[in-house]
């Protein structure tokens, strides 16, 4: 599938700096028949950590029942992203696959199974061929090294740009370094656009911070963007810290300068959540919908990926139509506290409705002029509290349709 | 808007009885510059019971409140619709709307407010204009009396086709007739298509029974169909009951004939339901999922509506694809119990994943078939448990798009 580059890609990619203690090979194991580099191999320092999260879809991959089990651990030797083909939804052949490839890379490391991890995306229902994968392996050991942007071209698989995202901060006067790459589009079928995103970094940090540090960033990025409401069997975000900055080891969010890395995996994340929204299937608008004033942030949150999820707002906007009327439905059907009378809405800054009615003679010129560009802003003020969230989705067009309907598997 | 008729409009349209005790009339109030009928009166003999369900939106239209609150008072002498204007998010000026035309009807009739109900569908955010509607029932109180169709076709916006439903029944040996109508198709701002949908029966029947009734007949039908997910600010659906047939009043589950009655309320509310998907913006496709083995009843039923609001489900089916790994998607996500190794899928009947992987060699060639036509069977079992649920939608296409997004309100 030739596609072309979304129109609300970033215009900059910013130069990613190479991370101590890291190793980048990506080659053609050959999932499909093409000529692109399809199996990725991170190699890691002993002593990295890694923090995780993945997908809460009841028929996960084998795949992130690896990944779920092997996080536990914290250690990290080597990471295999292969695309192309995800291996889900393909009984004990798909947990064979994956045992293969993390036995086949613990040997050559020597290291424990539990420190490699692999993620797969592509093609579902069609067990990830064994041979196949150990072939590329055995290339990707001898192979020369790539950089981070090679990387983020090879573990795209429905995606239209390459997705990358860098951090420097300093920690207790140690330079540190951070990366992240992502690839995700929304779900198309058999190729499955899965999320996987990977944050790669030299801090000295001890996994369960780690780990409590992405989850926090999760809940203001991840959790916060959706492209169609549909959830992948797949999902898989992963942190990895190398200690190779030689700061002091973070143990505790009170150590010096913890709160600069959370910051920063915070950032990331939702720079790298953001460019996913950017690649949803068909999207020609990138939306950003507030609430505030709602009883608490959770019920704010709920209200706001209502509006997000909603496709009579998405084609609104698509539409370039200031449907406020939706937004309204969007909020009432959210099953969360709210008092039509109170409500307030408004596109790019500008009410256009208030107290349970219309504006009268507000102008619709500005808000017409907003709706026509790519970047929209949806706020709505539920009058009752102080619960405040903000999510970001994409519009819902004749392309979203054309990908997923026009298609035959 | 000039609509072409759905695809999946029934091919047969029921004769509907008159019902004794019920007087019909529409006129054209001339709620748009138009030339059709757009105000509908119901007038029902003294002694005319009601019960209802409205719209579980935090946001709800102003007739909707009143129907609300007079619902509990179980009477009705006079039901008015209008049709063009849904009188929605119009703040104190919609609430003196009702007020208007309920103490107009009421005042002719010489009956309590409470008796009379309204609804109201059509372009959101204008108050309903009191002069217009007023001038309108004067027109009504002198019209001639008309059938069910004239009703059925007075009360739709974007409706492609009537929607209407019949039921005989004999209650301790009188017969019963029951007749009831729906309007909606989804949601099209600023014509947001509310579904309402009226039931009506010459039956004597408590309001406190026929209340149970209803509640009882919309979980297996309202509650179990959707067409994009989306939750309209003015849904509702009423049933009133003459008493004119002459039965012993029922007012136990436990009297002899209750259970005709309810099966009759349930059999009508189900077809009144499915006209509404079978009317669904863009829909080209009648789906119908069934989930059985959940851990319950009602987990069947969130799973069941998880995979019917996939928007990659419905995209899928649009496209004629036996995409069953979408399928798999939208069990896993619904948060329900679920084991990816026990789940199987049919569609139309043949098994195409089952324990966890597809089958092998499985024949396509009915699969394809069944895709082809216009009614496509989902049927999952998730090997867990016996409870069992089934819901219908439609596929989501351009149409959908095209209605939503390419119209600016």
């Amino acid at each position: 599938m030739i596609a072309n580059i979304s129109p609300l890609a970033p215009s900059y990619t910013p130069e990613l700096p190479a991370i101590d203690g890291i190793t980048l090979r990506t080659v053609c194991a050959g999932y499909k028949n093409w000529q692109r580099n399809d199996l990725s191999l991170f190699l890691f320092q002993p002593n990295t950590v890694v923090a995780g999260l993945t997908t809460q879809s009841a028929c996960p991959s084998p795949e992130v029942e690896w990944c779920r089990a092997a996080i536990k651990k914290g250690k990290a030797r080597a990471l295999v992203v292969n695309a192309g083909n995800s291996n889900a939804f393909t009984g004990h052949k798909g947990r064979e696959a994956v045992a293969a490839i993390t036995a086949r890379v613990a040997d050559h490391l020597k290291c424990a199974l539990h420190e490699v991890f692999v993620s797969s995306t592509g093609v579902i229902g069609v067990p990830l061929p064994i041979k196949t994968a150990c072939d590329g392996l055995e290339k990707a050991f001898s192979a020369e090294d790539v950089n981070w942007e090679h990387m983020a071209n090879a573990i795209m698989t429905t995606d239209t740009f390459a997705k990358m995202s860098r951090q420097d901060i300093t920690i207790q006067g140690k330079s540190v370094k951070m990366v992240g790459i992502i690839k995700g589009s929304g779900m198309i079928a058999p190729d499955m656009a899965t999320m996987l995103g990977y944050i790669f970094t030299d801090a000295a940090v001890a996994p369960e911070l780690l780990q409590k540090m992405l989850t926090k960033a999760n809940k203001k990025s991840f959790s916060c963007i959706t492209v169609d409401s549909d959830t992948s069997t797949s999902d898989t975000v992963l942190a990895f810290a190398t200690a190779a900055a030689g700061n002091p080891i973070l143990s505790s969010e009170e150590d010096k300068d913890a709160d600069k890395l959370q910051e920063a995996v915070t950032a990331i994340c939702l720079d790298l959540a953001q460019q996913v929204v950017r690649d949803g299937e068909g999207a020609s608008k990138f939306i950003s919908v507030s609430v505030n004033g709602a009883v608490s942030d959770e019920s704010a949150h709920i209200i706001a990926m209502s509006i997000a999820n909603s496709p009579l707002v998405k084609t609104a906007m698509a539409g370039e139509d200031a449907n406020w009327g939706r937004v309204v439905m969007a909020v009432g059907k959210a099953g969360q506290p709210a008092e039509r009378d109170l409500l307030s809405i408004r596109f790019g800054g500008i009410e256009v409705a208030a107290k349970g009615m219309v504006v009268p003679n507000y102008d619709e010129a500005p808000v017409a002029a907003h709706l026509k560009g790519k970047e929209i802003d949806i706020s709505v003020d539920i009058g009752l509290g102080k619960g405040q969230a903000q999510v970001w989705t994409c519009d819902l067009t004749h392309g979203y349709i054309s990908i997923n309907a026009d298609y035959r598997s």
